[in-house]
């Protein structure tokens, strides 16, 4: 199948342009060193294709991440980067995966409790670096994982998100270090081998961490472009157009706000300008000379958040040379 | 089970609140003079719901929508308010439904000509009254109808939706009368028996279209609250804090950016300062005296935008009093 014989809207994979940005970043940060995060794609399927890159060891958001991960063979190292405060659940994930290597984040002795008595066994001190969401403070770190040795978990390190400066336009590399700083002095305090943390947007920036937690870097969006990350653009909304207004000058396509993630603002389109997104609309005028579609034509939509986009699909098109190669089911997505 | 024991992040139905809508609006839009539109809450149980309080003619925004409607048995009449482009697609929703009653909305010889190739017999003609979407102008009105009516469709009239003013702050009411002057100009054109447009923004302002167009009535959202539109909230997304900062005064719950739809910005917590949410996280601080919660506590979030939250999750949870009573599979989602 062609790709503009898809049913829209469709959300597409290139798979020339995934696979360049895996193997951009595979010289930067080779085997496991990098840790795929795998709440970027929601996609088993992806994630093998990085561990035939050499990039067995897994990174997620949410127990079905690391359930789906663990179902599929890719159990070899599973980081859950989120803490837990559902035992229950925890522990069904961690006794329906016993082959899988389970490791999660703990950042107060709530969520330590909760993972030694789930029966995991492994877990890293989730250290805020600078970000306000979850993690102790630096100087709570080695308390805490005292508390987790106490109860017999191994603690592998420390892990910390400098996620406020993914795209951060001023000073990125000076603000990651000192993020950093932070992070290696809970690190003195923790002890292990594990210092995880970074993302698409410090690949380039963050020389302190021994695993980098990237995922957005495969598919990528207008919000990193826009920040300068140096990867392609390989995620796609494909749309038809529905309605055109001669007199308005804008045409309206079928693919809007529950098709794209709509947090990092409009998504985009070559030599348009986007108006806004509806419900199940995008509508934008051409720029300048480009002519005004008919209804029927194709347009490309390029999503701004490649997280929250993906997961309002069920299914991501491989494409190749414009033709559909490959589906991949968005396993993980739900919770 | 209890609404504090659902695995979280879940979005709940409140029963009563959505009965008290229901009635709400019958009693102004009784039966078909209302005609619920499905795209707010994507599920065929609630649409059932509402077909039991006597409106039975259903309206939608995807194809998908109407074939789901179809094959639950709530095909008596069915409108779906958006262009199609694809007659493959539509010719299968037809044939696949053979016993539904299905009117399209057309608005440019290329979509009336995919109507009529796709064996659809009934169409309304869509016209633009005012927001930048899909609709043709006033004035192509009736020249559509006739080109409709030369291919054999029947032309039920005209639909026309003011959707720039469901939140309109300054003079509603004479917008939406200014808006519903260019449909019956249009109508005037166009003949037929049916008007059909409006919204749950509109439900007490519209008194010109013969049928009403409102969805998230049921369900409700912060965005039409803080329009003052008059129905109490239904749909919440029930969190759990993973963790909090003392120094900070922050909490981090459960759910964020692939559980809510985020284009009316953030969502809102009952006496709390929401600050942003992350891909899995809803960040807040608590106001004035009310305490920062504990790991473990449950938190109720209001989504700002009812249907692309909708569109993120699976499950409808039905409570009263506190209770989990039923779950609605959010079956309409998807294209």
């Amino acid at each position: 199948m062609l790709v503009d014989e898809l049913p829209t809207p469709a959300l597409t994979v290139d798979l020339d342009a995934l696979d360049a940005n895996i193997a951009r970043m595979a010289e930067r940060w080779p085997g496991t060193t990098l840790r795929p995060h795998v709440k970027a794609f929601k996609s088993t399927a992806l994630a093998k294709r990085l561990a035939d890159a050499g990039h067995v060891a897994f990174c997620a958001a949410t127990l079905k991440e690391i359930a789906g991960l663990g179902a599929a063979g890719l159990g070899e190292d599973l980081l859950l980067a989120n803490e837990v405060a559902d035992g229950s659940r925890l522990r069904a994930v961690v006794e329906g995966a016993p082959d899988a290597r389970i490791t999660i984040a703990v950042d107060s002795p709530e969520t330590i409790a909760v993972a030694a008595s789930a029966g995991v066994r492994e877990v890293l001190i989730d250290v805020d670096v600078g970000m306000p969401r979850c993690g102790c403070s630096m100087a709570e770190a080695g308390r805490l994982a005292q508390v987790a040795r106490s109860l017999g978990l191994n603690v592998r390190g420390v892990m910390g998100y400098e996620g406020h400066l993914m795209a951060e336009p001023v000073d990125r590399a000076e603000k990651v270090e000192a993020a950093m700083a932070i992070l290696l002095a809970a690190h003195d305090d923790v002890g292990g081998d594990v210092v995880s943390g970074g993302g698409t947007g410090s690949w380039d920036t963050n020389r302190w961490v021994t695993e980098l937690q990237a995922g957005s870097y495969t598919l990528m969006d207008t919000h990193y472009a826009a920040a300068g990350v140096g990867f392609a653009p390989a995620l796609a909304l494909r749309t038809t157009v529905l309605s055109r207004n001669l007199a308005g000058g804008w045409v309206a396509v079928d693919g809007g706000l529950k098709a794209l993630g709509m947090d990092h603002g409009n998504p985009s389109i070559d030599n348009a300008n986007v108006w806004y997104c509806a419900d199940e609309h995008t509508v934008f005028s051409p720029r300048a000379d480009a002519p005004l579609p008919a209804v029927g034509d194709r347009v490309t939509v390029w999503p701004a958040h490649v997280d929250p986009t993906v997961a309002y699909h069920d299914t991501l098109w491989v494409v190749q040379a414009g033709e559909v190669i490959d589906r991949w089911p968005v396993d993980l997505r739900g919770w």
